[in-house]
């Protein structure tokens, strides 16, 4: 059952962050609790995920595995921190609790996204489970810095701040996101590959334009999922993109046009896997997943 | 002359920085150009200069010393961005001009160090003039990434914030600026020395504790120059740890005991170059500029 598998894969990740973040030290009491706050709270865990899919479809173990897929995470939960700060986005609710600023104070929040960011590269270039060649580390941890920087993530947050009550374009919109949330999508399909022995450079052309399909998609989705969901489903407050007037797909192409998109992008994804044979079916589950998934 | 040479390594490194920081490519202009406005503003650069001295002490190229400052003034710039933010120290002023988040806005200044720190990894990651194995990029990367984080810089940081209005005592004062501060001053002086082929583990040792204390004499001075300079001289507000209660070697064991502590540690820091020969000569006018300086 891939739900199984998927609980099974979440734990795992789970327990790689928690053994990271059980060692205090002479640290702060209050960043480690902050850190843990936000790390260690379950949530979809949607990217690693991807990356135990993606080593499985192209044979990389999961001992190396575990330690791409905390890496994300880390800088995936950072940034969920650090866009709910009121200077940010604002928001109270983060998987149905209150935000880390809420639960401690902004300053603590600020600190904990700093620190989650750098514990994700140390990670990278320390993990001894990470039984890669040392060109390869190198390799992650530059996909994952481009991903997570001014090109790749925090560009895309900045964008998507300066676009309220602005009208976008379709391809603005577009920039937006791939580097918003797919270019650690990105990350977490290319990261693993990276690590397969076997892999050709048309297989990982072909994960990449699976990533960008479903990267997308994941957007595509959260923008209906922000119409037509509740804010109890969604553990965040429903209807928060319209309020804030921000550019959705449905806001430019309309909520019927999104759902065509959403369709067309899920298909798309399944087609650029059809090289791989029968090891891409969890993959092709999580794609499932991420286009039907309520919240 | 020392001048000359630290104007000319102030020089190189504004333009490794100002090449690094060229492209917008399709990101956010306003992202990009406070991400310019705080890393390209000059700056004492005195972690750079701290990387060229013990290049030079112990023959590593300057192409590779230029990014490993660049890399370490990378860390600091954003360090510097998220410690002036209203919810931290609310800083207005730094170096004599508008602190970021009052030239731009919070987020925007959030955003900018967060990419500063994302940049800083990739640039050792990926620079080709960092010309060392991928085995040493790794340890880079590795100290660096420590020196930032959780056990470093940021958590120190969350123990200064904690601290104010409290009783601390000189060693918890102490383990505070170790980590905020002496964490990257450290780096500064392992990560060059990382890159020395002849380089012995007495030498390394010797460097650590010289950076140990002209890390802490950087503080202490930082202390005093706070009650005995001026606004204008200082680039930032005078007296402003005295009147956020924070505590400082000065309020723990008074003014006069810290210019003694101060002496006692450039001595010792001098002393842990020793056994280096002519080659140390920069590291130790450097030292001297440290507990001299005047802002």
């Amino acid at each position: 059952m891939i739900q199984d598998k998927m609980r099974a894969q979440q734990a795992r990740v789970e327990s790689v962050l928690t053994q990271l973040l059980s060692q205090q030290g002479e640290q702060s009491a209050l960043l480690h609790q902050s850190m843990r706050y936000s790390a260690l709270d379950g949530g979809k865990r949607a990217r690693p995920l991807l990356v135990y899919a993606t080593g499985e479809a192209v044979g990389v173990a999961e001992d190396i595995l575990d330690i791409i897929a905390a890496a994300i995470e880390l800088i995936h939960v950072y940034s969920l921190i650090h866009d709910d700060l009121p200077a940010m986005d604002d928001d109270d609710l983060r998987r149905g609790k209150p935000s880390n600023h809420k639960a401690f104070d902004e300053a603590t929040a600020i600190l904990a996204g700093d620190a989650l960011q750098a514990m994700a590269f140390n990670l990278l270039a320390t993990a001894p489970q990470l039984s890669v060649t040392a060109d390869i580390r190198l390799k992650l941890i530059a996909e994952l810095s481009h991903a997570a920087g001014a090109f790749g993530m925090v560009g895309g947050q900045a964008i998507d701040l300066e676009s309220v009550n602005k009208t976008l374009g379709l391809s603005e919109l577009e920039n937006m996101h791939r580097c918003k949330t797919g270019a650690l999508i990105r990350a977490s399909v290319l990261m693993p590959a990276y690590c397969s022995a076997q892999i050709t450079d048309k297989q990982i052309n072909d994960l990449a334009h699976f990533a960008d399909c479903i990267g997308l998609a994941f957007q595509v989705q959260d923008d209906i999922l922000d119409i037509e969901s509740d804010t109890e489903t969604l553990g965040k407050p429903q209807g928060a993109d319209v309020a804030a007037n921000k550019p959705t797909y449905p806001s430019i192409i309309g909520l019927q046009a999104s759902k065509q998109k959403l369709a067309g992008l899920h298909e798309e994804a399944i087609a650029s896997l059809e090289s791989f044979g029968d090891s891409v079916q969890s993959l092709q589950e999580l794609a499932g997943f991420i286009v039907n998934r309520i919240k």
